[in-house]
């Protein structure tokens, strides 16, 4: 059995979807694990993890156009606003999302589908430093 | 370590729930691994997997009506429409379930509850064929 | 490889979030092994798991009234209520969150951010015993 665990660092400018398959692609390529599993995990509460269509760019700004309806930016609807109107609406997207991706690795490659990307799905507008934990563990 | 990895096909026809758990079932009694971890990843951004209840089908309905109401089918709300109304709510709808299961395996079985299923939850109308991957790590 | 799997228990009693991540832990720091995957499996279509932020209270009660509000106890709105008002907003609320968590294992510890927690999101009003599968995967 052989593992690799890395980190990979965001930096992420308000609320948008930072696509990561390369950033992901390169710890993996570097690796010697052939097949097994990948587990990637986000640091924090109020940014999460999806897969997503990465080819067309309006998927992207639908999703971030959705999911502000779904969970409005309103300090009137929550008790938790101490770090401004975003704050509460991110963990809420962050619920609804993904802190945890895991991904299949066949023959040193992410198995993915022809247009899935990994996204790193930021909920706070003010400037971020994100944290991904990458840890494969296979042989 | 042993690994075992297949693909599950599964034929879609309109927006509904299909149970697979029979389709994981047969693959895994055909592995000789015992305990492990396995992970069932979609390879498509406009469907998704969910475990759910197995035992009413008003369940699957309701679930059916529910995303539907929670994610409408109304084009002036997207930019991305590209193949058709239920293009943009697919999306959303896969961000909203899961694009990736990870499930214990325990003497060779699945590790779920009485009620449990595991679901291919189709997004699109038109028919469509899906891929499952099945990948199952232990020993 | 080394394996450890083992049942937590949890006794709810209305919905709410309660944290699991000492439940966890213990079990985690009895196991030998240093590095691996973790993953926590709730064996139930009514309740769910999630990773939140553990240092606010306001958090925990605002996620609460978020979901309520988005997925209303309205018997009107669904064929499924054998079991009452919450019955089907309880399987609805398990689709949007989680049945599974895979966390990462390194030096004997949950590779958690400062302010992550593991929750049990317990949808259901009467008390419930609930049960979450502990499968760690690693050496």
């Amino acid at each position: 059995m052989l593992q690799t665990l890395k980190t990979i660092t965001v930096n992420t400018n308000n609320q948008n979807l930072y696509e990561i398959t390369d950033n992901v692609l390169s710890i993996l390529h570097s690796s010697s694990i052939k097949n097994g599993l990948l587990n990637l995990s986000i640091l924090h509460t109020s940014a999460s993890l999806i897969i997503q269509e990465n080819a067309s760019p309006e998927v992207v700004d639908d999703l971030n156009v959705y999911f502000n309806k779904l969970v409005p930016m309103d300090s009137s609807l929550y008790k938790h606003n101490l770090e401004g109107k975003d704050d509460m609406p991110a963990h809420i997207k962050t619920s609804l999302t993904n802190t945890n991706l895991t991904i299949s690795v066949k023959n040193n490659n992410l198995l993915l589908g022809t247009w899935q990307g990994i996204f790193l799905f930021e909920h706070r507008i003010s400037p971020q430093q994100r944290k991904v934990h990458f840890h494969l563990l296979g042989e």
